[in-house]
């Protein structure tokens, strides 16, 4: 930690010091021409506590040097994760697709996504049983009748699925239907369920907050790392901006800051970030060529009759159509796509 | 619902309609010089299925007439909501001020706040027992040790507690021990924790998210009155934006625009929207001035001491200095602070 | 300047020690638990060239400490300016407001709104000759015709008038006509048109670009200040963000921040934050309480029928309300509004 | 344009009516279960004119259907112009590589940047003259001794070059050494500027501003064709956001976006977007598979010595591996790059 002093006199400097030591850091002064300054040199597992050292009126800043995560961080663990869900890897060169409709509709409506994500090449199917939907009347999905329905579906099309779970209560239940249990953008600081899916023992998907930094979404990940699931995705799902052309902003660049700073792999899902199903295709294509280490894109039988997401799903032609121009994009970024097989 | 079509053919435009009319809207066409416009007249319960319409290739957009909450709206309730708490009223004239540490530390640090803020002239005092911290590694809060300290302080000093609720399954034990449960920016559309709330007896203070419009803040009012509990307090509290000289932007225009669409009341937090107590004084003035019916003020006995919120806590002697400066700008605004007494 | 280095390799060190000394700096090497970091002791002019540190493999980033201004900080002249525009007074205790139509339309229209606008109790008359327009396709403005116009209206009022300069090369003309140069927001990062009202000899009125950081607003003063105009008034008139409710979000903490920085005023213009005229008296309140030193007020005999910005102008009745309603507040915060009389 | 009527009174929507007619559109009202709305067919070149309605308390909001830009828009020509620049062609398959240094520096300098983008294969060489810097005492460029510089290095090496004009009165000096005109981020709305461009015989590269959006961009285009100059070359640079790992935020569904929107090519600056060298390599590979018609890239033979953007800039090697490394990219997305051999 750096800490700016507002103030000059030496009394004041005196006092920081001591504070300092007495939180166990060693000081060092820095008398700058216009600033003071004391930097904290030690251990930085309480350095947070500085920070109160702010509202003293003779220190300006504290600034930090150090990245607050650790279990997630590249300088822990320098090579790539790779994340084995039901047979399929994702991570360190094995590239995953994920796909499927929003939500669980109906027992026909899940089998027949299955079977067409299945056969277009996809690795995972997904589909929302609980969905976090922004107003009350909106159609809340099927609950344990949609695990049961997207449990079968992927059963059938032997695939396995991932599907959100919304609360911490839910996940021993909804970990007995899925094989990646999904935290949606909107729970990505729901720090209850964090604690509980890194309890869990299916790997999870965790997608980044519409407001959240990547920072944020490290220690977000970093939560569920401490509690002892090293199985963690991290998914770029768009941000949210001032551009409204777009449903979100797709910070592609986060791929390769996360890639730079995390051993975990890192998926994109550029269904949710456009909201428009005629920016998939180019966005999954950049996504491969910034180096993801999956996509997850939502199909549909019938987009026009989607219960939720219609807009921005692909039709099961215009999948399989994608899915072809992925391969040489794929091969020139060095992924293989063959699941665990 | 307005569908504007990408194209003019006469059989693309008999298709829109004849969706509509199935969907049981009644369709009214108008043909502009550049463009087709469909209007979906009816009720608008499940206007937002007709949005999946935008995948199809001849619709352009689909833009919503209405807006989509019914039950925080002033359509349905034109008079401002009176909402009690411990004997304590906000809205309609009725001015409450939530001021307290961040977190429940100890017995002494909130016995202590807790006159502190009453002698003040507080008329709730607020305290974290579970925080919703960004890394794992921070103070988590004292928990139901946390609960039974703050509600002896807020008892013995004789004021109402509000506090923190971050789990659908702590709802009820937390109801057991404060007046108000609070939900934090992070929870704002945690739905499985807005429909607890939602079933439970005490008020709910509502934070605005750090990315939430104004019109998702109303939602999740919605969802929370929609399971039957129409108590419910709106907090803006800064959102998200690119300034980094602050924590967050405070959207004080936010104020009167949920003024004018709700009959909730409406309070402003200037100590989480600026991350510095010098800034919350005045901030606390322009939020009475803009027609707020309360505000929440971190204070702290020793805020350079605060395990967490340190540079944005009132001392003691601030806080008492901004209660008596308050006071005519109160008077002005045509508030009372007199709660229920 | 602190250096963080990526490498703790003791050649890198001292590689990047001898670079610093190199500039003219004096290193002092501080030796972390984790990082080793290098602070760049010296006078801070050229500073910005030790970012391009940051370009070396072996260094993480480059922090600086100070602030990059010098002429508008406080730290150089700690009373607050007093700047004088036709007889009127602003800052220190001067609170000003400016009113009047976005556009000059014609000699009646503008005539109109100066006698208006000055029997309200308005300081100054705004109306723009020539205007930036989103679209090529818009009202451009009446320009030169439309700054005579102005000039004349505001000699027969009484009342001395600001309007926005767009380019270089207009500026000596404008200056003829008008009592203050108004900068606009687009505007607020046009370096060439800086320095040129930076040699001018009326004060300048700054508008806050819409991403503009508050840091980058003083550097932009300071560029005025450096040519040696120090007549320069601030303007907060709203941030762009996601919020769509409002046109624009009013950073209101922003003034504050200013205040607390900078001896030069601050005006907020809750017209164009807001781009709705119910929202403008609570935001002119909220910015007297804050501690603005002015407001600016869109005002039209007609707003329904103004060529630009008609759904955020009062009419003539409400403008004469709220300065009213603003005198308590101006009281309470110690402003007098005498103008130079 | 569709007027919502907040009223329902028939002598609201009779006075609406009236106006629309009066403006010379035709009204159609569509009585809907809970509001009115009236649509307004016709012409819209005076179209923004409607939008003061919103200002009458019987009116809701007004809500455009109609893009506002037509000579830049697809609907108005549908096959992707292509631009010509000192022999070299951008857009409609044919993809240009701009690269340079931030500034010229010296002779020396800008000699070994032409040969170095030469030599790895870029077909423009990029070079400022006159900087725009947040700070007054930044480097600002060497101006017409720095056009007379990149003109004869650009000369020497065989490249055509672009560089930044920041005024309407520097316009002619510059178009007699540049091949390309620069409009830089912070003039993106400099409307003075844009027209003065739209005068010159060169073509123009328009950077988007930080907070501009997309809709926006294209207006700014639409100025400079209005005035004559079809030639127009667009430049996604990345956008302002809350994230601060990266300098920008790369919009990159804005280049399928605006490829939808207009026939004018789409370039996409990975330097500026992320301010880190490191990131433009798997940036640009993206923004090639998201469909760009170019990239710009900062290149400097001594990023670490570099007078501005040293962090950003790509060393000699490190230019020439990318330039290897995007061929397969290129043909994948069906890009030829012979410039206009």
């Amino acid at each position: 930690m750096i800490i700016v002093m507002s103030s000059r006199d030496e009394n004041d400097v005196r006092k920081v010091v001591s504070r300092v030591e007495e939180m166990g850091y060693m000081p060092h002064v820095i008398r700058g021409v216009e600033r003071t300054v004391v930097a904290a040199v030690g251990d930085d597992r309480e350095k947070h506590r500085l920070t109160a050292l702010e509202s003293l009126p003779c220190v300006e800043k504290v600034v930090p040097i150090l990245e607050p995560y650790k279990l997630v961080s590249r300088s822990v663990r320098p090579d790539p994760s790779v994340i084995e869900c039901g047979g399929v890897k994702i991570g360190a060169g094995h590239f995953a697709v994920v796909a499927g409709p929003c939500s669980v509709e109906s027992k026909s409506q899940i089998q027949e996504s299955a079977r067409i994500v299945k056969d277009g090449g996809a690795h995972l199917l997904r589909g929302g049983a609980y969905k976090p939907r922004t107003s009350p009347y909106a159609f809340q999905g099927l609950e344990e009748e949609g695990l049961k329905l997207l449990r079968a579906a992927g059963d059938a099309a032997g695939i396995p699925v991932v599907t959100e779970v919304m609360a911490p209560d839910q996940v021993h239940l909804v970990e007995e239907y899925a094989d990646m249990l999904q935290v949606g953008a909107r729970n990505m600081q729901n720090f209850s369920l964090l604690r509980e899916v890194g309890r869990a023992r299916k790997p999870v998907f965790l997608k980044r907050g519409m407001a959240a930094t990547i920072k944020e979404l490290l220690m977000s990940a970093e939560y569920i790392l401490s509690e002892g699931n090293p199985n963690v995705i991290l998914c770029e799902r768009g941000i949210r901006t001032f551009e409204t052309a777009t449903r979100n902003t797709l910070d592609i660049q986060a791929v390769p800051v996360l890639k730079r700073e995390t051993h975990l792999p890192v998926v994109v899902d550029p269904s949710h970030s456009s909201g428009d199903w005629e920016l998939v295709a180019p966005m999954a294509k950049a996504a491969v060529a910034a180096g993801a280490d999956g996509i997850m894109i939502e199909v549909h039988p019938r987009p026009e009759e989607a219960f939720s997401d219609g807009p921005q799903s692909l039709t099961p032609e215009h999948f399989r159509q994608l899915m072809e121009e992925l391969k040489p994009y794929l091969a020139l970024a060095g992924k293989t796509t063959q699941g665990g097989a």
